[in-house]
C-alpha cells in the first residue's frame, strides 16, 4: 500500500470514527449478538442473532409446546401468529396491517402473488421480469406463468435495458411485472414507484420482491401503489436462517383475487373442516398449509430489533456504510478491481460490490481474517450494510482487508506465474 | 357407575397395568417431556416435547446462526439438513435412503406430488381422492389439478365407498389416486398396498398422505411400490408445532417426473445463480425455496425419539392401548356415545373415536381434568394413543374421566330440561 493510499484510508478512518460518535443507531448493535473480532458484511444473506431471539425460541419449544402442547394453538397465539407478525412488519415496509402474512418461502409467496395477480388479469398474456433477478424468481415465475390459465408469456428485461420503455412498448398485453427491488448482486436499486406508475398506466399489476430491501430503507408499499409484494425475513429483518418469508397484498385486491394454493389455513374457518374452499375473505387466503411457529418465533425475534427505529436513519447510515467502504477501496486502485455495483449510494440498496478475477479466493481469505462478505458466481465480491449492527470504523478495516486480500492474491499470482516461466 | 362398569373397569385396569409391565416400549418415555398430571391423547395433533429438542434448536441458534453465521449453511450442515433429515426418516416409513426430503409443508408437498404424478401420466384425465379426507388434501388437490396441463378432474370417492371398484370402473381414464391411509376424522385405516396395485393395475399412479400412520406403525413404501408419499413431521413424529413435512418420491420416477413448484433449492447447481432452472436429478428436486433450519432442527430432535425403536412393538402397544380405552368406554354403555371409529384395531390406525352430540363440551371438560383429546366437528371426540409416550394405564384413566364427563354432560342436560319444564 502506498502513502497515499495510507493517507487517504487514514482521513476515512478519521470520517469514520466521528460518523460512530455521531451514529444514532448506535445503540441498536446492542441488540444483536455479534462474535468477537467479526466484521459482518453479509447481514444481506443471514441477519445476526437478535440477543432475545435464543430466550423467544426457547420459551416457545419448552413452555409452548412442552407444557402448552397442542392447546398453544389458541392461547399462545400460534395460530394468530402468521397474521400478527405481518402486522408488526408492516410498518416497516409502508403498509396497513391487515395486508401482510408471513408465511411459507419468497419463492412460494411470488408464486401465490403471481397466480393471484394473473386473476386478476386473465385477458393479458405477458409477465415482464428482470432476466438478471435472482433466479428462484425466474425459475418460480415460469412455474406460476405454466399453471395459470392459459400460459401467458415470459418476457425478460435485457440487461440495462429500461423497464418503463419495455413496459410502454407491451401496452395491454401485459399483465404484470415481477422485479426485485435491489438486485442481489449488484445491489443496483430499481424506482419502485415509477415502475409500479407505469405498469399501471398500461392497466397491468406490479409483483415486486423486497428481500433486499425491506428493513435496510424506508418503503412506502401503500402509497407507492404495488399491487403484490414479497420478501424474506431473514436477510437485513433479522429472522434467522430460512425463517419464513411475507406476502403483502394491496386492499383493492384482497376481495377479488385468487390464490393459487388453496390450504386450509387460507380457509374463511378452517376449524368447520369443510370439502369445499372457501377462501379468507383477508390476508390470511394467503396462508396454506400449516405454519412453522418454531422458526416464526425467530421472525418474532428479528423484528423486534426493528422497535423504536428510524427507518430514514437506518437508510443514511446504510449509504454512508457503503461510501466510506466503496471510497476506501477505491483509493487503493487495485488492478483488476471493479465497482459492480452504482457508484451513487442513492442508487443501489444496501450492498456494494466488487468484480475481481480471484474474487473467490480473496472473499474466502477475508473470512479468515474475520471479514465476512459473499461471493457471488461468476466474479463478484459482495459486500452487505446491515445499519443495525455494524459500525462505521469496521467499514474501514474491511475495507483495509480487502485491499490486503486483493493485493496478497496478485503477488501469489506473480509468484506463480514466476514460478510457470522457470519451470 | 353401576357395579357392573367398575367391575369391567377394574378388570381392565389391572389388564393395564400388566401391559404396562411388559411393555417393550417403557423406556422410550423417558425421551419425552409430558407436564406432571397430564394424559395427553393429542400426539397425533401435535407430538410431545422431545427432551433433547429445545438443547438441539438452542444449539441451531446460539451457536449455529448467533457465531457460525452465514458460514453455517455450510459447516453445520443446513444445506444438507432436509435431506439428511430424509434420510433419518427413511427406515420409519420402508424407504430406501435418498428418496425423502423434509421441507415444507404437507399441503404443498401434496401440490408438488400431484404436479409430479400428473406429469407422468398427460394423456389421462381423471384423479381419485376421498371426499373425506382432510380439507387441506382436497383444496391442494383442485388447486393442482386447476394448474396440470388440461385441468384433470377430481372425482371423489363417497363414503364408505369400495375403492378397488371405482379404480377398476374408471380404468384407463385415471392418471392417479390421492389419498390418506389414516382418516383424520374417524381413524379408519385403508389397505395402501392393495388400492396402490389396484391403482397400478390401470396404469395409473398412487400418492399417499401418511400424515396419521407414519411413526404408528411399520409402513412400507418401498415394497408397496408407492409412487409418491407425503406427511407431516409433528404429530406421531414429534417433530414440534409447524415442523417442516416430508415427501417421498419412488425412484423409478425421480428422474423423469416435473415438480411444479421450481425454485432455487431444487437446481441441480444453486449456486451457480443458472438463470434456466435445470432440476436436480435427484430427490432435492422437490426442495423449492429456502429450508426453515430451526424448525428442521425440531424434527431433527422428534426423529431421534425413534433411534433404535421397533415399529412393530409401536403398532402392537398402539393397538393395546386403543382397545383398552375402547373397551372400558363402551363397558359403561354411555347414552348416545357411539363408536366413530373401526371397531377392529386392525382397520384403524393409531386413534379412537366416539361421537357424541355434546361432543365438544365434553372433550372441554375432559381438558379441565388433564385429559387432552380433540373435538372435530361435527361430533366426534377424537383420541390418539402415541405409543412412545403412553401408558396402559394412562388409557384407563382417560376412559374413566370420558365416562365421568358424558355422565356430567348429560346431568347437566337434563337438569337444564327439567329447569326449562318449570319455567
Amino acid at each position: 500500500m502506498n502513502a497515499e493510499t495510507e493517507l487517504a484510508l487514514a482521513r476515512l478512518e478519521e470520517e469514520a470514527e466521528q460518523a460512530d460518535r455521531d451514529d444514532p443507531l448506535t445503540a441498536a448493535r446492542q441488540r444483536f449478538t455479534i462474535p468477537e473480532g467479526v466484521v459482518y458484511l453479509d447481514g444481506n444473506s443471514l441477519g445476526a442473532l437478535p440477543r432475545g431471539a435464543a430466550e423467544t425460541i426457547e420459551r416457545c419449544v419448552r413452555r409452548e409446546w412442552g407444557e402448552g402442547l397442542v392447546g398453544s394453538w389458541n392461547e399462545a397465539g400460534w395460530y394468530e401468529l402468521p397474521l400478527r407478525l405481518g402486522d408488526r412488519l408492516a410498518p416497516i415496509v409502508g403498509a396497513e396491517p391487515g395486508h401482510l402474512v408471513v408465511c411459507d418461502t419468497t419463492t412460494l409467496n411470488l408464486y401465490k402473488a403471481l397466480g393471484a395477480a394473473l386473476s386478476l388479469r386473465r385477458e393479458r398474456r405477458v409477465v415482464l421480469v428482470d432476466g438478471g433477478d435472482f433466479p428462484t424468481n425466474l425459475y418460480i415465475t415460469r412455474s406460476a406463468l405454466a399453471a395459470a390459465p392459459g400460459a401467458p408469456e415470459c418476457v425478460e428485461l435485457e440487461p440495462g435495458e429500461d423497464p418503463l420503455a419495455r413496459i410502454a412498448a407491451l401496452g395491454d398485453r401485459l399483465a404484470a411485472v415481477a422485479m426485485s427491488h435491489v438486485s442481489y448482486r449488484t445491489g443496483a436499486m430499481r424506482d419502485l414507484a415509477a415502475v409500479t406508475a407505469a405498469a399501471h398506466r398500461q392497466g397491468a399489476l406490479a409483483v415486486w420482491d423486497l428481500c433486499h430491501s425491506a428493513g435496510a430503507m424506508p418503503l412506502e408499499l401503500a402509497r407507492s401503489g404495488v399491487d403484490f409484494a414479497v420478501g424474506c425475513t431473514y436477510k437485513y429483518l433479522n429472522g434467522g436462517p430460512g425463517a419464513p418469508a411475507w406476502i403483502y397484498v394491496a386492499p383493492c385486491h384482497l376481495a377479488e383475487c385468487e390464490q393459487p394454493l388453496a390450504g386450509w389455513m387460507g380457509h374463511a374457518s378452517p376449524f368447520d373442516f369443510e370439502p369445499r374452499h372457501r377462501r379468507h375473505p383477508g390476508i390470511r387466503a394467503f396462508l396454506c398449509g400449516t405454519p412453522h411457529i418454531v422458526s416464526m418465533r425467530g421472525v418474532e425475534a428479528g423484528l423486534a430489533t426493528f422497535d423504536g427505529i428510524d427507518l430514514a436513519a437506518v437508510r443514511e447510515k446504510s449509504m454512508r456504510l457503503g461510501e466510506l467502504f466503496r471510497r476506501a477501496v477505491e483509493a487503493a486502485r487495485l488492478p483488476r478491481v471493479e465497482l459492480a455495483c452504482p457508484a451513487d449510494p442513492a442508487a443501489r440498496g444496501s450492498q456494494v460490490c466488487f468484480r475481481h478475477p480471484r474474487g473467490y479466493a480473496v472473499v474466502q481469505a477475508l473470512i479468515e481474517q474475520r471479514v465476512i462478505g459473499d461471493f457471488r458466481a461468476p466474479d463478484v465480491m459482495r459486500f452487505g450494510f446491515a445499519p443495525l449492527y455494524l459500525r462505521h470504523v469496521e467499514a474501514l478495516r474491511a475495507a483495509r482487508s480487502l485491499i490486503g486480500c486483493v493485493e496478497a492474491e496478485v503477488w501469489r499470482q506473480e509468484r506463480f506465474a514466476r514460478r510457470a516461466d522457470v519451470t
